[in-house]
């Protein structure tokens, strides 16, 4: 069997493909991106769950609207025009099954083969994969201490059949990296007046524990804005809840043909149960504790890679979020590190499937948000070993 | 912008887009596919759902495996072995955002633009739009009383670059035709030997009111078999929840792979509650309550068929599942009579979206599974006054 050029061009996870080893008990993991399981509003979440069933009876079970359950919607619109002076309606948010499923839409009703998207190196490895399997032509941009390179990203503009350009404006994944206020507006006048949509993916931007809010890239101010999404980070990842914001009209109803075509709707229960919750609920009070933990965890790691991580090994210093990026200066690629790193138990996710062109880089991503203080502490000292024994190998 | 070919060529659903209209108050609906949600077992469910939650803590709430929870596919290898004899392990078994998904990443891993797709005519329309998507060339064959038209197939089967079949084999949607247990056996001698995968849709197999089980066409005998089942019509559709079932491990390494780029993987707090309600209830008994109710809607819609509509409309006799097919034979298209039907407050589906290559078709789909019993009276009786009409002005 000849299978689709999309699906054999397309990477599987390499975070999914070392599951296995990294959810070993005895692993220390940095690898996955899973948020903290205390942060999950478990008691609240039931008690909304069975006020949804209670009050809502069999039509939370049936087959509903593909845009998504009204209400939930219009919290959304009324929660972003408040914080963010949006002007949105809920006529401009689609819920879909996770914001994994947006970036699957909207590459889908946007790429023919060979047409480009601009992405910030290093990526979303789960962007990378969602936009692959429509057979882009991947045109990166660095992505810098302040945000996107704008030499590299005016050339990248220039490039043939440019569709769209994916940000993760606050706390990026992989980096960690958030955009200066500054960078923001040169993005924005870069695009402003061109026919190519700008995604901001901001799954973290409530968890900050540094600094300010800052305003969106495009969102709220151009019509070829779309924002992403989700639940995923504060409330719960296992529902697959996440949302498209955008006011452009036919963009939209191109995607939910899409969406109608991959799963007819997202999960109704699901949608009930979380517009139960945050509406019964303190949520930002419940998103304060989140983002204190994570605040706590960052400190430890930050403290442990300071202490004990050689010199040459630079790293990022979040302001929210869940990621720190680091570099090894000292040779070595990340893959090394890493099957290294797992003879002493530890795993982290090598940079390499965060580049659509690079191989055998020297960066990796380390996660913090699941694993309590004495395990960062015990993971990075462990790997710290591994760093100082191939100094001495060096200098030897 | 330019959107991509895809999209563009995708129909949006038909049915999904007439929904305002069919949804209000007033309007008899025959139009929907929806299952009674009388059938729902809602007391049940949220015991199943909280059970889940007390047993198993935030780890229902939390990211998953791409594949699905192994619990759940083990039940469902279990059920399949013991009730058709198919041989298969819980690794032979993906979890799905409803089985909707499953058609989507089939064509996703396994079409080239232009590759085909050999379809029954008439079709299942969220099959055409799913797989439109992925820009195929469609080889419709008749199905008829039997099954698919066999002379048809061969001729199909020799087109170039067919990649697989789709059929329905039970209570067909939109006909409500089921293969006899001799077609299957045709069917099968005739692809057994290709490189072609026979893909098998079962949504409605359990809801038999009539006849005997037979043996599916392919399932447990070939490696190019794929079987798709859902948990919608017996347990919630509202969940999203479906699975595929194949021996063909590379085909289910592609799918993973696509499942991954789609959504990462299917709401896990849905596995954990539909597994909880199936291990903990009768659930054969529940369904053989569905069965009895859609027996008695079906045989109320036959009956006025049968006393109302003029003779010169046939249509068909299912033996299970949730639609009646008719056909006009009086120079009428059926989206003219869907056009008088609405003045008269009756809604079905006219026949056009189930083609992928003809128009201004005479037939329709009705369905009987949402409709009280009186209500059904009343709509066919009601449809019937249209074609009586019609008939005194072609006379006169």
């Amino acid at each position: 069997m000849q299978y689709s050029n999309r699906v054999l061009n397309t990477p599987s996870s390499f975070i999914r493909n070392i599951l296995k080893v990294t959810d070993a008990p005895d692993v220390i993991s940095f690898a996955g991106g899973l948020p903290n399981p205390i942060s999950f509003p478990l008691e609240n979440l039931q008690e909304a769950i069975n006020r949804a069933i209670d009050e809502n009876g069999s039509k939370i079970f049936q087959y509903a609207s593909t845009n998504g359950y009204l209400p939930l919607r219009q919290y959304i619109a009324d929660k972003y025009n408040r914080k963010h002076d949006l002007g949105i309606t809920a006529d401009d948010i689609l819920l879909t099954t996770g914001s994994q499923q947006a970036l699957s839409l909207l590459s889908q009703v946007l790429i023919n083969p060979g047409d480009g998207i601009i992405i910030e190196e290093p990526g979303y490895l789960g962007a990378i994969q969602a936009f692959t399997m429509s057979e882009p032509s991947f045109y990166p941009v660095t992505l810098e201490e302040d945000g996107l390179n704008l030499e590299e990203l005016k050339v990248a503009l220039d490039q043939p059949n440019v569709k769209f350009i994916y940000t993760v404006p606050n706390f990026q994944n992989p980096t960690g990296l958030t955009y200066t206020a500054e960078r923001r507006k040169e993005v924005y006048e870069l695009i402003k007046d061109r026919d190519i949509i700008l995604v901001e993916d901001d799954p973290y931007g409530e968890l900050r524990f540094k600094g300010d809010s800052l305003p969106y890239i495009a969102a709220g101010k151009s019509e070829n804005s779309v924002l992403l999404g989700s639940f995923s980070k504060t409330v719960t990842p296992g529902m697959r809840l996440g949302f498209i914001i955008s006011k452009n009209k036919e963009l939209m109803r191109h995607i939910e043909t899409a969406k109608q075509a991959s799963d007819l709707h997202t999960n109704i229960f699901s949608q009930y149960a979380i517009y139960e919750y945050l509406t019964h609920n303190e949520y930002d009070t419940h998103v304060q504790k989140i983002i204190e933990l994570y605040d706590a965890q960052s400190k430890v790691m930050l403290e442990a890679l300071e202490e004990h991580f050689p010199e040459n090994v630079s790293f990022t210093r979040p302001e929210g979020g869940m990621f720190v990026w680091a570099t090894l200066n000292n040779g070595m690629t990340a893959m090394e590190f890493f099957e290294r790193a797992m003879d002493v138990g530890v795993a982290f996710v090598p940079g390499d499937p965060f580049y659509t062109s690079k191989k055998d880089v020297n960066t990796l991503r380390l996660n913090y948000t699941n694993s309590a203080p004495e395990v960062i502490r015990d993971g990075i000292k462990r790997l710290a070993t591994i760093l100082k024994d191939a100094e001495i190998v060096q200098k030897s």
